[in-house]
């Protein structure tokens, strides 16, 4: 009997995709599904990036630079300067997606056994890239009542052993949608700094931040050995399918392990990096619309989700995301109950639950992951369902801990 | 001080990669390089796949299904059912490159420290993807005397330990363009039986053979739970840079555990499988003209190479790459020389290493691939170069053994 790797059995299936067969039943009953489950923005993805492609003049799509073609890699430096990171074409890997650049960091940076601390909830496929990495995940605990703000330091200190490497953020956050404030990002320096660890930033959405700044970890002086940022055009551009991203850092020794890494796999997708360049052309009002939009968005979510008996939802500052605590017994059982069992004029919401956010086991139960990829129209109708639900849901919780939370 | 991972340190450089400063040089200096050292073809990529890039009526380039677009998978499993395969849609993993297979099948399969066999001289990055999953390679060398067979079983049978997992192939071979024979595919099958071991084939020529058919690993009976295929079309269809590929298995627990590792980075990339599709579509015909041409090729190649006093090379049955012995004393410095110390007309020719194939220290060190990627006139010229750089190398050696050899 042939037998399938250890790291095979133990990486986690998608949290959210174990949903879908439920969906699909709900949908060929008729009833449609209001997506909130996953990442994927309705916003159209700029014309002139896929018009790059249509022009392009390609008698042979070749293998483009390991690295990236070095045309785009100058690109993004321009792009890079105008949001304060100044950074050379040579310090840039051009990658597939953002996943690519995660799994660049964990492999050239950390030996198996090696520990990352990342705050929880966080993006549920940092553990699965660390399962195939052979590093643990070190779950440091972000709170609904602080609007899952960065731990307080002596928080990370007790959490920090001989194998910890690096500390993991994604800023703003997914799933929280939390912003973190210079302050934060300062605090995360002196423990990188002290305890000698290098600092990943997955900054996926850094043009989507609604209240205050956003603070690259490359904004950060005295942190160039430290710092690995990974970037995607995923979720900027809405261009998910594009599969393009970016591993930048000045740390010389980490890129020229990460350039082996990528020599090893030959190039990053080619029709891609010409979408890429195509997105650095687009003229800076560019971002005014889908981020006015999204704004309009999480306004309201927040406003329905909040005017629900029971529920909280932080106000978060970032991304598309937020994650609200709900009157329920288990967000899991909820989420497939929701697809299962219930709809409202023929209509349901699917939501991710947020345990499969959480390192911690048992934690999340009572939350769940928005994300708000439909239009207000769309997203005021899923609240609709998703307060009559609340009502009918059997199990239901009067939660006075939340409650009392609110109200201090 | 930050420290790069150890897997980050022995991740080897690029066998190929690393002349490629040399030749750099050597165009600043105004020299033409024939460049017969990666396996990047000239032939254009069919425009069909091209336009339907450029046609798709796009309006947000989502995220695809993480086993690719079911449509897409459909398509496939018509084209693999003409070369007498035969598979569902649900044994397709579409991937990112021929790479991204081989990553899932090594980390799906194969645990920390287990080995597996590859026949030398191999596809240099199996190396990279194994020591990016901590597994070992344990080469088995074949010989340019027999033009690089299968090496016998009873060779194989003294390598396998408690450890071996797998076996890996490349047919036809890249490096040596061997085509196995079904006497030797039945021969892999009989050994992954008895000793209950993975068969991965890399079938990316697949199209390319000249001397016999070719025989998949799909193609063995009372082998579904053993075999993982791992497929491409950069060069089928000349679209290296297209970055798609797929993984193909009948084993249903490597698959669902490789589907994990393709949702964790979400999906293949988009454009790319729009191509994809569109090569299914292309006419039967289509082959004729590369295959042709490569023929032409290669024949023009094996028959200027044994012209040379002191060459051999075998007449290889696909792929299109050929292996040669030179009479030379270090084919690393020989092919440095080439482009730092040569030129004939103003010309030269860059050449891969064959040390860069060998998993055996010190083998390969008077050989060297060539792809033929470029046109007969080029290769001419190419050939005109190397009969004249042989006269002129000062580390020519006379190798009487390989004189004896051939005329044996």
């Amino acid at each position: 009997m042939l037998k399938i790797s250890q790291r095979g059995k133990q990486m986690p299936a998608s949290p959210i995709r174990k949903l879908v067969p439920y969906a699909e039943a709900a949908k060929k009953k008729g009833i449609k599904v209001y997506h909130l489950n996953i990442g994927q923005p309705d916003i159209e993805t700029p014309k002139e990036m896929l018009d790059a492609v249509r022009r392009a003049d390609i008698k042979v799509l070749e293998y483009s630079h390991s690295a990236g073609n070095e045309s785009y890699r100058k690109k993004l430096v321009s792009y890079y300067k105008k949001v304060g990171i100044d950074i050379t074409p040579e310090q840039i890997i051009i990658t597939t997606g953002g996943s690519e650049a995660i799994q660049f960091g964990f492999f050239c940076c950390l030996n198996p056994g090696d520990e990352v601390i990342i705050p929880e909830p966080f993006y549920a496929n940092y553990n699965s890239f660390a399962i195939a990495a052979g590093i643990t995940v070190i779950p440091i605990t972000s709170y609904i009542n602080t609007g899952f703000a960065l731990p307080p330091i002596s928080e990370f200190t007790k959490l920090i052993t001989s194998k910890t490497k690096a500390i993991v953020i994604c800023n703003p956050n997914n799933p929280t949608g939390y912003l973190y404030s210079r302050e934060e990002m300062e605090e995360l320096k002196s423990i990188c700094i002290q305890h000698n660890l290098f600092l990943f930033s997955d900054e996926a959405y850094r043009e989507f931040c609604y209240e205050g700044e956003n603070i690259s970890a490359m904004h950060l002086t005295e942190m160039n050995e430290h710092v690995v940022m990974m970037d995607t055009i995923s979720k900027r551009y809405s261009a998910c399918g594009a599969r393009l991203g970016a591993f930048v850092t000045k740390n010389k020794d980490v890129y020229a392990a990460a350039m082996k890494f990528a020599q090893a796999r030959l190039s990053p997708p080619g029709l891609a990096q010409i979408m890429g360049e195509a997105a650095v052309d687009l003229p800076d009002s560019y971002f005014f619309k889908p981020k006015s939009e999204y704004l309009e968005r999480r306004n309201l979510l927040v406003q329905r989700l909040n005017a629900i008996p029971g529920v909280y939802c932080p106000n978060p500052g970032g991304a598309f995301y937020v994650l609200a605590k709900l009157p329920i017994d288990d967000c899991d059982i909820f989420c497939q109950w929701l697809l299962e069992s219930f709809s409202h004029n023929n209509q349901t919401v699917m939501l991710a639950p947020a345990t499969g956010f959480y390192g911690t086991p048992g934690l999340g139960k009572n939350e769940v992951r928005l994300a708000y990829v439909l239009n207000v129209k769309a997203l005021d109708a899923a609240m609709d369902c998703l307060e009559i639900a609340l009502e009918q849901y059997p199990g239901k919780v009067i939660c006075t801990e939340l409650i009392s939370e609110i109200e201090r």
